[in-house]
């Protein structure tokens, strides 16, 4: 293998063998290739694209630069459910321990927010005690104990992937749909899935604010995870607002702990359901996508959701009390209502510019390297949509000062005066459903129970 | 300046300032920008090209990482000329003293042979004790004195260049016309020069083979020259066959010499007359090509020519005698005669085959660090066109071993089998003149004199 005629050939519309990604990958897991190398074929990549099987080849080669979780001797199928990323998603939080309680095996190994959106591990650590660092071996004893883990990649997962993520970061090759399809799907299969739920997101908030662009990813992605025997099934979902009625971390817990008590309703429901029984007819625990929502939500009113719920939390060593006793979580010193300046029908606000607030309250990260407050965020009261009234409360901020809590009131007054002259209409919220075989609208009745 | 913001905004086909482009090699000189980022940076300018102003920029950024040659108090114009690449192309050796012969100062920079092509430092050091390594300020002060110095790049010449051109080498980013021309004008800007000849070879040996590339890339250098306010005329010229009837190192050494003798003559003289040529006008030692021509024949048959070599020579540390007694010049043992097997019209022998044959002979180099067989080498007797009859010699082989002789031999009938086979054309050895306002087949009645 010599290393700059792969990457001649890349750059000149060539595809390489399998054997030649396996080996590449392989020594650029070691070090015996350079950074420099792989960053020009990662542009070549990105321009150029891979094939299929260059595609499949890739994702099994970092797949092989590291461990996979065991497989279980107990247990229900292994579904896992990931998001391309938002803000307010707090989707996962309900879905792993939900699904627990209807006999599914949730291994979800998530990742932390950057940049403008939050991740499963910082809103989880919100909670007092709460640790997401585990080795593979007690997060296979849990996932067999208690059939839900929710964890932090480890070192030994995919560690090809750590390293080329944090150099196509900081070498303008993030934006290549088959590089990133080989990153998301190799940690994926790391965790040995028998089924796989993908959100992919659409809209100004979202990593591909393009429909196409997220269409082209979802589809890449589940004809990878299929071509690895991994059944999976893409929805996209709005993501042009944020989903649900709050962005931070403890204040998701907080809402993510409302939704399994059967408290919450509208676009987060909607979006967790709909997700949620895509991942019980991926274990075969139901026949039809109405039946599998039935489940789910007795699941939630029997209190087996809520009662998982504490046992991830005493698991993994935080304090289960939250449950009964929101007011545990960190809570920030400055609360500010801020109030509607007209009346008119609520736009949808930017998710960007909500999240760039949330980092810059210091509830999110800029670099992956930085800290974050757990206590900061804000809950936006009315849905896009909704009729609103001058004097109304648009949305209340959780801040760590005055000063940050005026920052933010005047960047939500500013988003929301963008967004009335916008004047755009939301998108619906469950867009598309993308199978190996099917790409319909969402509800579309050829694929509809 | 946010480096990843510079990469993206390339890749995605936007241009950057002259500001950043001067910052970013700043940087990358000092190394606080890392090679992986400027692997990535120069891919896309690969996929996506410069405007003329990038370019103009980023020449000047890579000339400013380093010194200049400083100007002289004495002498007449500066004049250099520069060479793509070929194989039997020894015009520098020729060209330097006979130009200083003529009035011009010559500060010849010259580069070492890489792959197939040969280089003029290593032709130089055929001549035993001849060395091309000096102190810039000692390169001035033998300009000065005697109008013509033979040199390598200093450390302190672009050094930009220096790191840059090692990434390229390994990261499949050398084929890039922006990225050639920024490397090599930046170098001769570095000189300091009032005007440029530049010999851009065309044919299956030359580095970019197509005429239309060469002549992009033609047009790009002489652009990027004249910004620079340095006078700049491009001679594309033949490299489908090796240039005049020596190939490798003292044995061009003394093909050069005869030609210093005036007893060379067909194709080398050629090229070697009309680029002096250009090289006069531009230092305005002649009104027209003829006039030109004239002026360096009777330097050559004055023996001023052949004198200033001597010059060079003496000032350089080497052995002037050899000018006198090229028998002094390393000669290899194993001396091999190969014949004509059948008869026909001599056929245009691949250079890019020639030229690996002698790197295999030890006479070039597969990488930079590589020691190079000053003795070894080839000639070839019959030119294209010519008509050879069964029984003829081909060549002769100067190789360092019976078995290295063996091989060239093996080499040198399978490259005449197939030159007969292909049955090609030779192309005109002399093909276009590019000027900045001007681009026209060689000898054209427009620019004529």
């Amino acid at each position: 293998m010599v290393v700059p005629r792969l990457i001649e050939r890349k750059r000149d519309g060539g595809a390489l063998s399998g054997d030649e990604w396996r080996e590449l990958i392989a020594h650029y897991a070691t070090g015996a290739v350079p950074d420099y190398q792989m960053a020009a074929m990662a542009m070549a990549v990105l321009f150029r694209g891979l094939t299929d099987e260059e595609l499949a080849a890739l994702t099994g080669a970092m797949l092989d630069s590291g461990e996979r979780l065991p497989r279980s001797a107990t247990g229900g199928r292994r579904i896992d459910k990931h998001s391309t990323g938002g803000v307010g998603d707090k989707t996962s939080l309900i879905l792993a321990p939900l699904l627990a309680a209807c006999g599914v095996a949730v291994p979800m190994m998530s990742g932390r927010g950057l940049g403008h959106t939050g991740g499963t591990l910082d809103k989880l650590e919100s909670i007092p005690g709460f640790t997401t660092r585990m080795p593979l071996s007690e997060a296979v004893r849990q996932l067999d104990a208690i059939g839900v883990v929710m964890f932090g990649q480890t070192e030994e997962i995919v560690p090809a992937d750590r390293r080329l993520y944090a150099l196509r970061d900081v070498t303008g090759t993030v934006e290549s749909i088959p590089l990133i399809t080989a990153s998301i799907m190799s940690k994926k299969l790391a965790e040995q899935l028998d089924g796989l739920v993908l959100d992919v997101k659409v809209g100004s908030g979202a990593f591909l604010p393009n429909i196409a662009d997220a269409r082209t990813l979802a589809r890449t992605m589940v004809g990878v995870g299929e071509r690895a025997g991994c059944r999976t099934v893409a929805i996209l979902t709005a993501m042009d607002r944020p989903l649900g009625r709050t962005a931070g971390n403890a204040i998701e817990v907080v809402e993510s702990i409302a939704a399994m008590r059967g408290e919450a309703e509208g676009d987060l429901m909607e979006v967790t359901l709909a997700l949620g029984a895509e991942m019980l007819l991926l274990a075969g625990g139901a026949t039809g996508r109405g039946e599998a929502v039935q489940i789910l939500k007795s699941a939630i009113r029997s209190g087996a959701a809520l009662e998982r719920f504490r046992e991830v939390i005493r698991w993994q060593g935080g304090d289960p009390e939250v449950v009964d006793h929101p007011e545990r979580l960190p809570r920030a010193p400055e609360i500010r209502e801020v109030r509607v300046g007209r009346s008119g029908r609520m736009p949808p606000l930017s998710p960007r510019v909500l999240g760039e607030m949330i980092v810059a309250m210091g509830g999110g990260r800029r670099m992956a390297a930085d800290a974050v407050d757990p206590a900061v965020g804000l809950e936006i009261l009315p849905r896009a949509g909704q009729s609103v009234a001058a004097g109304d409360v648009l949305a209340i901020v959780h801040a760590r000062t005055p000063a940050s809590a005026d920052d933010a009131e005047l960047t939500l007054r500013r988003a929301l005066d963008h967004a009335w002259q916008e004047d755009a209409e939301p998108l619906p919220l469950l867009l598309e459903r993308i199978t190996h075989d099917h790409a319909a609208p969402y509800g579309d009745p050829a694929w509809e129970h």
